[in-house]
């Protein structure tokens, strides 16, 4: 990891350097190594060979110590606290060293490892901690300041696993993330939230359920039995939140508007628009749904349930 | 079907009377057969031996021929329709008829079938028509004017073919659907609404796919790829409907202050509350989820996705 020439700075266009960030005996330390998502990757390096340190709360070695010993630099910390832990850390980096984070948003980590001279690559694992294999799992990765040679060996070590690695900006990455999770996570905790507030019991519920419903419950208290500091910074601190939140309430004081002046019409073309903007999709997922919903019908009888 | 004395109205305390609302041979007649609800419980009849008459859009005989040559008349038409078709039919109901209705609100079309002085039973099917088998799968049921024999026989029917029934008022059910339905169908919609607001292309989203989000993206073109009339209905003419916009919108108001405070900590303690309102559920459903994500990943590799 001595090798200058191994850094390029994309955004000044790739220079091609040479090979070498990625070594079977390389120093890895993963900084935040006693979390989930740290403790799959410290597994993951430690598999490829690598000497791995780990630097958390509950370590004797401090995130400077680690870094300092590292060839490759992982920050594994939690999102809402990512950007300060990097940058308490950045004067600390040499150019020779590569730093790649693995929290939910990108253009805030990513900007603030770019303040080092160090190579630069932003990852995202669309999977949790817990999972029973990284086969199948998408990780979208940033490759802002590296090689294409360097990357290129990074990258197969993911897809050697059976990762599909989908490779975007910082920006993009962020921007499709308001959907993907902002979107989708937002309005989960909006509708936990209804739940509470109506106090409703869900045992009572689940005797009226359909499959859909035992399913979409499911996910919901899924979310739920999850990190909730997490979900709430992956949707507080998107740059994008904003757009979302924007949409979301005009959505529903139209539904509002059209249910006080009992305008079933407008409900029924917004649908329609809606359905057709999926278009062919809407089919496909009736499809792949319905697989989906026979076996959580299969599983729940297994469970006790109806 | 002679006998009156099957009829009892349960307001008015039940009275035991005569059984024979159901017979092998019973002439049944479904309004609206048509359609798929229509035609799953065409078949049902005909399974048991009945001789079935369909009255619908495009038959020549008409509600009132085949009401007045029925013992027992079953509504399968649409929801926002409902109401209104067994008004029209009222006057023709004798008493000795057994009226039910499989729309997805109860406390409307009971009352309306309540006019009449016929037993009334309000049925509520929490599965579509195109389900593959009815084993395993929920009815709702509201005998709110029948002898407890007479609809002991009807449920054992439902029962002997491995349905679920459960029993509730009317009043009860529509309460429950407006979380069941509303909450989760709305906000659905909502979503919807969103991603064609702000022209997401679901194929790009694919690419960054994890498994929840795969899910997640599947059941909502799921209910956008079925009757927009039909859930326009369910979410706008619930009598319950106004509590759960109202919580909605007093929700969707708090996280936005939240964002535009930057309050981090707020939508923390929010998720907090949630979890703790739903209490031990959440780690049942993290596991019954987890079996269905697996199921899900194995099926979307099949179908050529990540």
């Amino acid at each position: 990891m001595k090798d200058h020439e191994g850094l390029t700075d994309l955004a000044h266009g790739p220079k091609v350097g040479a090979r070498g960030f990625w070594k079977p005996n390389s120093r890895v330390g993963v900084i935040g190594g006693h979390g989930e998502m740290g403790r799959l990757f410290t597994n993951f390096f430690k598999d490829l060979g690598c000497r791995v340190d780990i630097a958390d709360v509950d370590t004797e070695r401090t995130g400077r110590e680690v870094l300092e010993d590292s060839d490759v630099v992982l920050f594994a910390v939690p999102l809402h606290e990512t950007v300060k832990i990097i940058g308490d850390l950045v004067p600390y980096v040499r150019p020779d060293q590569l730093l790649m984070d693995v929290t939910s948003l990108k253009v805030g980590p990513v900007r603030e490892m770019l303040r080092s001279s160090a190579a630069v690559v932003g990852l995202h694992p669309m999977f949790g901690g817990r999972i029973a294999t990284l086969a199948g799992q998408t990780l979208v990765a940033c490759p802002v300041r590296i090689s294409p040679e360097s990357w290129g060996d990074i990258r197969d070590l993911f897809i050697q696993k059976g990762i599909r690695v989908k490779e975007c900006t910082p920006e993009e990455h962020d921007r499709m993330m308001s959907i993907i999770q902002v979107l989708f996570h937002m309005t989960t905790m909006l509708v936990g939230r209804v739940l509470r507030e109506l106090s409703v019991d869900i045992a009572e519920t689940m005797e009226f359920t359909s499959p859909s419903y035992r399913l979409e419950i499911n996910l919901l208290g899924r979310m739920f039995a999850q990190n909730g500091a997490l979900y709430s910074a992956i949707s507080q601190m998107n740059p994008y939140t904003k757009d979302i939140l924007s949409s979301l309430m005009q959505g529903l004081s139209s539904y509002q508007e059209w249910y006080q002046g009992q305008d079933l019409d407008a409900f029924m073309r917004d649908f329609q628009k809606s359905a057709e903007h999926l278009g062919d999709f809407c089919s496909r997922a009736y499809e792949e749904s319905s697989a989906v919903l026979d076996f959580g019908v299969r599983l729940a009888r297994l469970n006790g349930g109806p």
